[in-house]
């Protein structure tokens, strides 16, 4: 079986929209992780600040880094979203993952969203189910 | 004041990760939208299929065309989204929106997202509040 | 292996909190439920309007039947409820329950809640887990 | 206008239902609630644990108070809430909330449930939006 960071190792390797997002580890073991991507003009809306998708992509792969990083493939099966704080160009967005909950079968995590201010721009809940098969 | 067709046009005009997204709008009015996009590579995670992210950016989307295009600027507050099926390369996306609910403050709104085969890929719920600014 | 009938009654025995709340079943089958209430004064916040509490603990009781119903024991793992209308004294609610997924591990949800004039008062989600207890 | 202490008072008042809860206020200011319940055995489900509606009971009024004691009267308008652990007849649940956000128009908070262990038995989050009335 892989550890932690073999795992996201690999599912980062051809994972392409993650490329594009430009995502980055910055810290990582089982059950959490953080990491983070810079805002760029392509991730802008028509108000010119960054569309609630980025903020909700990079939370979407804190929780399966976080979720993954125990050995079982683990598949998200609700989250929810609150934009509490505009994003700007440039921005620099940090998601860590807090483990609220897990049992053998689903896993509770609450992802924090801030800014290279420190501030908050949003926070994610997720819900995970692990399923039998392991990664290898 | 403008009308629904042309706030989103608004809204659509420099928005660059719409544009990324290559989003398509099927049809418009007050408090309704229904658009599409079409999965591309750059859109996979790592295991081939669509990342979590792609679905709630064009059911985000859809949420603020619909609640937008009654003339105030609309914010969404809180959002979530069950994805319930995996979303392959090259397949069409479709987002609708059902507006649940409308006072002049809030309003609640299901997106269902569904694929080319007319199945189910994610169920999204978003709540909006209406600001008293005018689009114009 | 119990049907959906039997199943419901043995959950509703005993069921104290249930009884508070004068659970009445319409309809049930596999999968699916339609249940009622009527709201009387101990259901009332200080607004004299029914307790928000009220319309949820009827919605999740028409999650557990219907997920139970197959003959799994479900657990409630995430839910949901937007309030859009008040509910007042004597009014009679009703939540029925609709299925948008069902895999062998985990179901999905959304049940509407409807008072006596057929107007929606609010609505739910939920997703539930089937453990491998068969109800016997 | 009235102090956080007086508004919660007046909600309470003839709030029949938060008699039959016996609901506890531990602590008290504005935008931050603590209270309590105990749990008896009109408040279990079939299974001879609480109902999931209890804990929710509890968590809603924690955020009707919390939002409430600004001095503008607030209404809910989104909540979720994930149940992570049984819940047994005697126990006694606490409710404390974490303001995430405020402007003058909407408020998220966060409410944790636990037990009189302090473990957590289930998360809790709502979103509020803030009216023109004010308490008086």
């Amino acid at each position: 079986m892989l550890n932690a960071k073999e795992i996201v190792d690999k599912m980062l390797k051809n994972d392409s929209f993650s490329s594009w997002l430009e995502i980055n580890i910055i810290d990582l073991h089982e059950g959490y992780c953080k990491i983070s991507l810079k805002v760029n003009e392509s991730m802008l809306n028509g108000f010119s600040i960054a569309h609630g998708g980025i903020s909700y992509s990079l939370a979407d792969s804190a929780l399966a880094f976080a979720a993954n990083s125990y050995g079982k493939k683990a598949v998200s099966i609700e989250t929810s979203i609150s934009h509490i704080k505009k994003v700007n160009n440039h921005d620099t967005l940090i998601a860590e993952t807090n483990e609220l909950n897990k049992t053998n079968k689903t896993g509770l995590y609450s992802i924090t969203i801030t800014n290279q201010e420190n501030l908050a721009v949003a926070y994610f809940k997720g819900t995970v189910y692990f399923s039998e098969k392991n990664w290898n």
